[in-house]
Formats: C-alpha cells, sequence, structure tokens
C-alpha cells in the first residue's frame, strides 16, 4: 500500500479580455485555472493508532499554456500535520486559516474572470503575500466539528532579525447546519517599513441552500494602518447564485469594491456555466464585466492572458471557454 | 485504479567534443540526452463514455548531469485533451503539429552529436520557441488514422496586446503503409518586432523500410522575410539509414546545411550503435563530425557538455557514449 | 507493477537562535530539516538478468515553511546506475563518495544546530559544491561488501574548457563488523581561478556500539593550497554518542574545529532527543552551543530561520523542536 497520493487538476481554456491596457487594446489566448486552479500534488495520511494520524501536503501551481516557465514549486501548500480527539496542528506554508473557509462563499471559488477579488494586496505594501491567501512560516490549528461548529487560528512567524515585517495572526469561526453555513475571520499582517504598519482583514461570509438555488454572500474589510498615504479601507460585497441544471451548474455574482482609501467604486458582474462530462472532467464558460468608477483600476482576472487593468474609470469585458480535468 | 501513470526517462553520457571555442579547446565531462531526452512526466486518459476521452500530459525535462540546476518545470509538454471519432483537441504548450511526424524521420532523433538540426532559430530572431519545436498558447487538432492517412494543425496564439510576435500556424499530412512512411508540413511564427517578419518552416520526410535496412530522408527550409539582414533561407538536406544487428541497431547519417541566407554550407555525418540490454535500457555510442564552410559555425549538440561553434569555417569531432533507462 | 517508487521526508520545525547578527539580534520561526533533510524523489531499479541490474534516482530539496520558494529541482540526487556482481556504476550528480560513508559517523546525521560542519566551504573559493558533500558530472564505483569491507571512488569532470575549476577526485574505504564501524576518505578540488588552486579533505571516522550507548569519532582536515589568503588548514574533531531509550534516541555530541588557516578556535556542544511514533513519523528536540574564539565566526545550522554568524569571537544558541515524516 503506497503511503503517497498523486493528485491534479489541469484547466485551460481560451480567454479574452478587451481594454486591457490604457491604449484600449484587447488580448485573447490560452488561459489557465478559468474554474479551478490547476495544480499537482503530492499527499499522505498515516495512522499512528489512538485516533492520532500524522500527515503531509505539498501541492504546486501548473501553468498548462506555457509549462511552468518560470518552474515548478510548492508554494500553493508545503505543509506536515498531526491530528486527533484535539483537532489538527500543521506546520510549514499554506492558505491562512482566515481564508480557508470563508473564501468558500464565492460561487466562483476564487479563480477567473468571475472571481471576488476582495483579497488583493490593494495598497501594493508588503510581501507577496500581503495579498492574504497564502503564509509562509505559519503554524495552525483547527478544531474538530461541534455539531456543526468549526473554528481555526494561525501565527506567521515574520523571521525577521529587526522588526516584524511580514508576520500574520489570524482567526475563524464558521457553522454548517443543513442548508445554512456562515464563517467568520479576522486576521492582521504587518507590512511596510520593519512591519510597523499593519493590514487587517475582517470577512463575513454565508449561504443558504434553496434547493432550486443557492445564495452566496461574502463582505470584507481591508484595512491599512500606518503605512502613510497607503493607509485606508477597502469593502467588498458580493452576492452570488448558483443553480444546478441537468449535469450542469449556473452561477452568477455581483460584487462591488468600494475602496474608500481612493475615494472610488468598481462592479464586477459574472455568469457562468459548468457542464460536467463526468466527476472528474468538466467543461466550462464565463462571461464578466467590470465597471471602473473614478480612479478605480482594477481587472479581470484571465490568468495567464490578461490581469491588467485598464486604466483608472474605465471598463472591461472578458470571456472564459475552457476544460477543467481533475486526476 | 490510479488515474495517473509516472514516466520517464535517464539518458547520461560520457561526451567529447573538440573545437569547442575559436581557440580550438575541447570539452569533455558528463552529458544528457545523447540517444533520448531525460524526461519526467505525469499522464493520464478518462473514459468519459461514448468513445469520448479525456487526458492530460505533463512532462519536463530532466537534467542527469546537474540535477536541473536550472530547476524543473512541465515545458516539455503541458496539455489537456479531448478525444473521439472526431480526433483529437489539445491545449496548452507542447511540440507542434508540424514538427511531431515530420521529425521522426531523423535517424538520431533530434538529440545527441548525431541528430539532424533543421530544426533551430538560425537567424537569431523570436522567442525560445523560434527554433520550431514547441509553442505555448497553442490549440491543435490531429486526425483519426484514415487507411493509414493521418494530419493535423495547430494555433499558437501570441498574446499580445499589440502585434502578433509569438504566433504559430501550422499544418501537416503524413501516409504510413506497410514499409512506407512520408511526411510534409508547413508553419509560419511571426517573428521580430510586433511579429512582422516571418519564419517559415517547409518539411517534407520518408523512410523505408528494406528490412535489413531502413531508408531515410529529411528535407527542410527555414525561410525568414522581412527581419532585415537577418532574411534568407536556410535548406538542410538529411539521408539516414539504420540496421538491426542482434539486440542493436546501427545508424548513420548524412545532413547538409545550405545557408543560403549566409552563403555558407556544413556537412555533419555520424555513426551510431545502440545496444538494448532489456526493452528499458540500452546502452549508446556515437560519433560524429561536423564541416563547416566559409561563414557557417555551427556546432555538435552534445547536451551539457558542448554546443557552441568552433569559429567560422572550422570543424568539430565530437564522441558520446552512454546509457539510456526509462522508466 | 511500477517500476517508480515515490518517497520523500518532510522535516519541519520551530527554531530559536539567538546572536544571528553583530548586532545580537535572535530569531525564530519555522525552519526545516533540523533531524533528515526534507527531500521528494523518484527512483527505481531494472532487474536485466545475470546479475546485472540497472536503476535511476532523482532527488530534490523540500522546503516546508515556503513550499521551495526558489523551485523545486534534482540537486540531491540525479543518477543513472548499473551494478552486478563487480559492484555499482554511477553517473550523474550526487553525495561524493568520500562524503557519503564517513559522513554517518556524526550522531545529528549532518541536519540541524547539532551537526558537524568539517564539510564546509571555508574559504569560501570554488564552485557551490565546494562545501564538500556533493558534485555534479561525476561517475563514481562502488564495490560490493567484501566481508564487511566497502570502498568506492569517484572523478567529477569539470567541464571547462581550459583550466580545470570544479574537477573532484576522491576515494573512500570501510569495514563494518558486529559493534565496529570505521572509514577513511580522501578527495581533492580544483579550486580558484583556472582550477590552480585545491582543497583537499581527508577524513576518518567510527563508531562503536556498547548496546546502551554508540560512541562516534569524526576527525577531519580540510586543506587548501595556492590560492592566496585562503590558504590554510581546517581541522575538526567530533565526538558523539547515542543511546536508545524507549521509544526514542538520546544523542550528545561535541565538535572541536581548530580553523589553523586563520588561527582561532570554535567549539560546538549539542544534545538532542527524537521520539519516534512510529518507523515513519517522529518528534524531535535539540538544543546546541557554539562558542567562537578569536576570529572565528562560525553559526549554528537552524536551516531556513538562521545559519549566519554572530560576529568573530561571538556565541551562539540554539532550539529547534519539530515533526519528521517520511513516507
Amino acid at each position: 500500500q503506497s503511503s503517497v497520493t498523486l493528485f491534479g487538476i489541469i484547466d485551460t481554456n481560451f480567454g479574452y479580455v478587451d481594454n486591457t491596457n490604457a491604449a484600449g487594446d484587447s488580448k485573447y489566448g490560452i488561459g489557465t485555472s478559468g474554474n479551478a486552479t490547476s495544480r499537482l500534488g503530492f499527499r499522505g495520511v498515516e495512522d499512528l493508532g489512538g485516533g492520532l494520524k500524522a500527515g503531509f501536503w505539498l501541492e504546486g501551481e501548473i501553468f498548462g499554456d506555457n509549462g511552468n516557465a518560470s518552474g515548478f514549486n510548492f508554494q500553493r501548500e508545503s505543509t506536515v500535520r498531526l491530528s486527533g480527539n484535539f483537532g489538527e496542528v500543521r506546520l510549514g506554508r499554506e492558505l491562512v486559516p482566515t481564508y480557508r473557509k470563508v473564501s468558500s462563499y464565492d460561487v466562483f471559488g476564487q479563480v477567473g474572470i468571475g472571481m471576488f477579488q476582495g483579497w488583493s494586496n490593494w495598497a501594493g505594501v508588503g510581501t507577496a503575500d500581503a495579498n492574504g491567501y497564502r503564509q509562509s512560516n505559519i503554524v495552525s490549528y483547527y478544531t474538530p466539528n461541534f455539531s456543526g461548529f468549526t473554528a481555526g487560528a494561525g501565527y506567521g512567524f515574520d523571521e525577521q532579525a529587526t522588526g516584524k515585517e511580514g508576520r500574520y495572526a489570524g482567526a475563524f469561526g464558521a457553522y454548517d447546519n443543513g442548508p445554512l453555513s456562515v464563517a467568520l475571520s479576522f486576521d492582521r499582517r504587518n507590512v511596510g517599513a520593519l512591519g510597523a504598519g499593519t493590514k487587517d482583514n475582517l470577512t463575513v461570509g454565508g449561504s443558504y441552500d434553496l434547493s432550486v438555488v443557492k445564495i452566496n454572500a461574502l463582505l470584507q474589510q481591508a484595512k491599512y494602518k500606518d503605512v502613510g498615504a497607503a493607509s485606508g479601507k477597502y469593502n467588498s460585497y458580493g452576492l452570488g447564485l448558483t443553480a444546478p441544471v441537468g449535469a450542469g451548474e449556473i452561477k452568477a455574482q455581483y460584487v462591488m469594491y468600494d475602496q474608500k482609501a481612493i475615494d472610488s467604486k468598481a462592479h464586477q458582474f459574472a455568469l457562468g456555466y459548468v457542464h460536467n462530462l463526468s466527476k472528474r472532467t468538466a467543461l466550462y464558460g464565463t462571461v464578466a464585466y467590470l465597471k471602473n468608477k473614478d480612479a478605480s483600476n482594477m481587472a479581470l482576472q484571465a490568468k495567464q492572458v490578461s490581469t491588467t487593468g485598464p486604466g483608472a474609470g474605465e471598463n472591461q469585458t472578458g470571456v472564459q471557454l475552457g476544460i477543467r480535468h481533475s486526476f
């Protein structure tokens, strides 16, 4: 019996986005991860007896359009774990606990042109992980499920000789019961010179399944403090619907980004359809429209085709048609 | 039942090449991919019913001499596929259809010091893929086999906001029947500033198996247009023989490179022997001689030992002795 | 039956080191490879009949704290092998024969804050491999075991057009019989401009198992010659003890580094405990103290937390608490 499971997803699509720069040029080509992030991973679990288990998870992103021109790594997740009646403790690099659960209320699964973009490095300060998805050097803890209640917390070390730039701390709580699901999370990152500034993310999300349609909501505030001109708030409000239709699913989502720090708003509308050819394979299509107002210069996330903004106050339309294959 | 097949080849050799620079210095050491390109890959196929199949292929090169000092990636192939009675459609990065079949008439399999070098970035314009082997952002289509006839076509997106540098389009047709095999391919790449120039590759190849010996021929023209001083033609003419001897195979090939753009010729002679220890493992040896005339400064391809030219009009001799192990 | 074995280790820890720079700052965070080097690999063996076997080994390091931020490669080992009654021949990149066996007398297994640091690029001349662990472009030979006697030799090609910088040559012999194990190795590397200088490593080690405790000794001289001011000797003397206690093992080691080239000494004391949760999984803890004298500025090796010196003549204390999980 092997102690390793090899797994992955390849999601590749035709993508089109107009107004990909201030000159108004459009781009089209082969993009990746329109329905799920392409990945390759190795994971395993060992039963140590007495309810105790050890495990590991190594997972890296795949860029199917160019064969990972920048090289392959395991930055999606690299953890070693111990779990038991007490819950689970993990060490390494992974999605932060304050993202893992609450991000599930984005009906586009945090990928592609329809995705909720509240998690972003809005003010451009801090490390690459300041977008809020993942953290290196993190220890995290997840509780067992108590009648639908779950919770978790994490601490990411800054590993600085002086200061605390890159440090992370956060916690979440969630409740799932029948058709209802809700979650709340809060985290803080130390950003800027010596980590003297902070980026706080407060997120609340929920869904209710009416069987013919499932309603999702996601509200988030990203607040930058003590980082000079970059200080300020970015509020994101998302409302999404999913509805099963035969072998497929229709998805629709509206997100409003109230970028108070720059006194500007943006509106994102997305409609998608996923057609399952099997449990492992699906075809999908998404259209999205992003309306920037005033100084806002947000972009649709058509990975590996275009992710750059149209210019302040300009709009962007995008299409993705692709295939997702899991193994 | 696992949905993934893990596969690969390690091919490592002792290599020697004289005249590796204008000073006439020779080089020797441990090289890679003398008989087949060293690789590691993951692939799988899923039966979707009704003759339809989904699949994926991830494959990266292995440099056994230094452990992939520049990192591991999947630039040899990263595709997701759908196939059925209609043929096969692939998305991602891979060998272009105009190379895959017709390159098979090189008796040295496009590796090592004996290889046919018509596919090269002769004029040094365009992206790394301008050598003509592979293409990122490509969609390709392969027909089913109709009584020996097969064909395919591909289109590689440039993904430029302005211009079309890096765009690829090409098609091939082939016929295999008993001892006879022939193929023809044509492709165009947009190269140079904004892709205003073109590199066209026209290739025809064939083989005839006389049982005691198999005769191979490969003729190719690479034509650069509208790229200033780099414009011009490069014609390559190859003639190869293979003959089974016991558990092994003898290979011999002559290639003449008529570099019309620089009004210079080069002649390459190669002799090789492959001794199979099993279906998976072989020992091999190759000797090759490259005769540059006038301004020609071509080099023998002793990967990871020496691939640099001896200087205009100078000659080069090379030897590779190695082992190829598949898994 | 698959021809490939997928294997690996993830070893992640909490690490702390004081005096990590001249300002006396301490560092703490998530480190890697405190008890064994984290790795992911693919290997296989094929029986060719008649006692002959072919095989391969691809293995790369895993940095579980950041998911291999610098990319994944196979620089730990990339070899193809042939073995039989004559012994084994290997081609590629791997641990040099003069390190493989004799380094086993370091009771901390050449990882973490307790490790014997004789193998180092003391004078800072030569390539990255001048630390003495590994070599690219190497061919090596290992004898069969003759009643406890084993030996091996290797030659690493420099692959230079002129000069011989990076060349390696070395051999070892060893004897294992019941409680006794001894080994001796010598190697030479060509370092500095054109490889005109040399770095010689002479190492002798041994262990004796008294059942309740096992005594290990490791003596090494690294001698730099003809590299100007960097010439000189570095002698390292290690004495280690291991003792099984229940499901675990206690380890203690003292190493004295007599850096004659800079007329300075350093003393390293380490104490560790490994608690096995299963054959595959263990928890561990190590404390270490490094006392630099005069111009010595050595550092404890708390990988991915701190490996920098405290300043000349300053001391360093470190702690590692971690988990090692093999698959």
